[in-house]
C-alpha cells in the first residue's frame, strides 16, 4: 500500500490527504435536520448525517487527493451506528480509488495489539474462514508501550502489504510535555523516531517503508530533524491549516525527491464552507467548498517545490 | 464512580477485577461450534460465542469481584457484531452490579479526545437530546500526547463522576523502551506519574481521585515508587498471573489503608479451565473454573495484608 500511496501522490501531484473528522458541529444544519426527521434525535440520525456529509465530500475530492484519513473517535462517539458509518466510509473511499488511513491511534501489549492489527489491517479467523473486518489500508499507532506493542502491527503489514504511521511528534500544543523531554541530550520524539527507522527497515516497500511516522506540521524544526532520522518512512503531517501549520514551513518534511511526506487537513477542507473565503458556496455547497479548499491546499503545497 | 469502586472493593473484600479479554482461542470449542452452526463462519458467530462465554463468566464471578475490565480490541477485531457485544457486555455487567472499566487505551489531540470521552464516559448531543453511548464507568487512557489530550477526559469525569486510569508503566516486556528512559535522572514513567498526581488532585472523589493510573504487576519496585508519587490515585495493576506477577510482589502498590490498588487478571481467570489446576471442570465447566480461579486469586491477594 505504501507503493500505491506513493503512486497516487505522484499521479495526482498532490502530497495531501483529507481528514474525515466529521464533528456534528461541522455538518450543515439541513443535513442534520433531515436525518433527525427520519430517525428522531438518535445515534442513528447522527450517524446518517455523518454518512451523507462524508459521501458528498468524498465525491467532490476523490479526483484531487490520493488519500483520506477518517478519525475513528468521530464515529465511535455515535456508538454502533457511528462505527457502521466508519466502516461504510472506509469501503466507499476505497471504491473511489482513495487510500484510506484509519486514524485510530491504537496500541497495547502484544497479544492485544495483534487483535487490533487483525481487525483493522488483517484478517480474523472464524472456524476455517478468514475474514477482513474494518480493512483500512493504513492505521495510526501509539508507541508508548514499546516494541512488543508495535511488532504485531508490523507482522500484519508485512503479510497484507499494508502500513502504519507511528506517532512520533504530535501536532497538539502540549505534545512537548513528554515527547520533547531530553534523554541523554536527545528528545524522546527523536528516540521514538530512531525506533521507527529500525522498524521501517524491517518492512520495506519499493522506495519507502510500510512503517511511517506522524509528525505535526506545527513543529517544522523537529520535522527537519526527524526527516533525516527516518529516511525511509513516509511522514504523515497533521496540523496544516486549522491547527496553524503553513506550507512554507513544510519543506523540511520532504525528501529531495519531493516525496516522503503527506500533509493532512481536516476541518480546513471538510468545513471550508464555514470560512469567509468559501462562504459564497453556502451550507448546501459544502462539498464544492471542500473541493475548492482542497485545490487551494494543493496549490499552496506546490509552492514548496 | 471511584467511591463506588472503593465501596465494592471493601464490601467484597477483594481488590481484584476480571479482565474480559475473550480471544477466540480461550472460548470452548463447543460454544464456538454452536455459534457457527447458527450463524455460519461469520463475525456474527464469533461475536455470539464471545457473548455467551462472557455472560456465563460474569454470572459466575459477579458476587466475588467488584469490577470487570473488557478489552476493546478483543471485540473490535470482530467488527460491528463484536462491538455490539462489547456494548452488551458493558450493560450486562452494570446490571449485575459490577463496575466496568473499558480497557480502550484511547488518547488523541484535544478535540478528538473530547469525542472519545463523550462516547465512552459522557454523552453526545443529537439535536436537543443528550445520549449515553458505550457508557463505561472508567476507561484507560494513553498519555503520550500530554495534558491537552488528557484534559477532555478529566472534564467529562468531573461532570459524570466517572474515572480514567492513565497508562504510566505498562506490564509488557518492552514497556521500558520509552517509559524507563531517564529524564533529568528520573524515568519517564515517574514524570508521567507526577502529572497523574496533579490531574488527580483536580478531580477528587472522597478519599481517592477519579484519575487513576495503570502500573504493571511485573514491575513491583516501580510500583512502590509510583505509589508514593500518586498518593490519591487508584492503581490498576495488570500482569498478575499469566503475565508473571505474583501476590507477594504486589504489597508496594497498596497504601497503608489496604486500599489504593486493584489487581487485574484476564486469561488466568476466564481461561482457567485450560490450566492443569482447573482441568477437572472441563470445557463445559469453564465458568465454574473461572469462579474457582477468582476465589483463589482473592485468597492469594489476601495474603498481602
Amino acid at each position: 500500500m505504501i507503493n500505491v500511496l506513493v503512486e497516487g501522490i505522484k499521479k495526482k501531484q498532490a502530497p495531501i490527504l483529507v481528514g474525515l473528522d466529521p464533528m456534528l458541529s461541522y455538518i450543515p444544519q439541513y443535513l442534520q435536520q433531515e436525518a433527525i426527521k427520519e430517525h428522531g434525535e438518535t445515534l442513528e440520525a447522527a450517524a446518517e448525517a455523518v454518512w451523507r456529509y462524508n459521501k458528498e465530500i468524498v465525491d467532490a475530492i476523490c479526483d484531487i487527493v490520493p488519500a483520506v484519513k477518517p478519525q475513528s473517535a468521530m464515529y465511535e462517539q455515535f456508538g454502533i451506528p457511528g462505527l457502521s458509518v466508519f466502516q461504510r466510509t472506509v469501503e466507499y473511499c476505497k471504491e473511489k480509488g482513495l487510500v484510506v488511513i484509519g486514524d485510530v491511534k491504537r496500541g497495547d501489549i502484544g497479544s492485544t495489539s495483534a487483535a487490533y492489527a487483525a481487525g483493522h489491517l488483517g484478517k480474523v479467523q472464524v472456524g476455517s474462514t478468514k475474514l477482513s473486518v474494518f480493512d483500512e489500508d493504513f492505521i495510526t499507532v501509539n508507541p508508548y508501550l514499546g516494541s512488543d506493542g508495535i511488532q504485531p502491527f508490523i507482522d500484519v503489514c508485512r503479510e497484507e502489504k499494508k502500513g502504519i504511521f507511528i506517532l512520533v511528534k504530535t501536532s497538539n500544543p502540549s505534545s512537548g510535555e513528554f515527547q520533547d523531554q531530553k534523554i541523554n541530550g536527545k528528545p524522546l520524539y527523536e528516540l521514538v523516531g530512531e525506533h521507527v527507522a529500525e522498524w521501517a527497515e524491517s518492512c520495506m516497500g519499493d522506495a519507502y517503508s510500510y512503517v511511517g511516522a506522524v509528525v505535526g506540521a506545527t513543529y517544522p524544526e523537529m520535522g527537519g530533524v526527524l526527516r533525516k532520522v527516518m529516511p525511509k518512512s513516509y511522514i504523515l503531517v497533521p496540523g496544516y491549516g486549522a491547527q496553524g501549520g503553513t506550507a512554507k514551513e513544510l519543506a523540511p518534511y520532504f525528501n529531495e525527491d519531493g516525496l516522503g511526506a503527506i500533509v493532512a487537513s481536516s476541518r480546513g477542507i471538510i468545513a471550508a464552507y464555514r470560512q469567509p473565503a468559501y462562504e459564497k458556496y453556502g451550507e448546501r455547497g459544502f462539498a464544492e467548498a471542500a473541493r475548492q479548499a482542497a485545490l487551494a491546499m494543493k496549490e499552496d503545497i506546490d509552492h514548496i517545490f
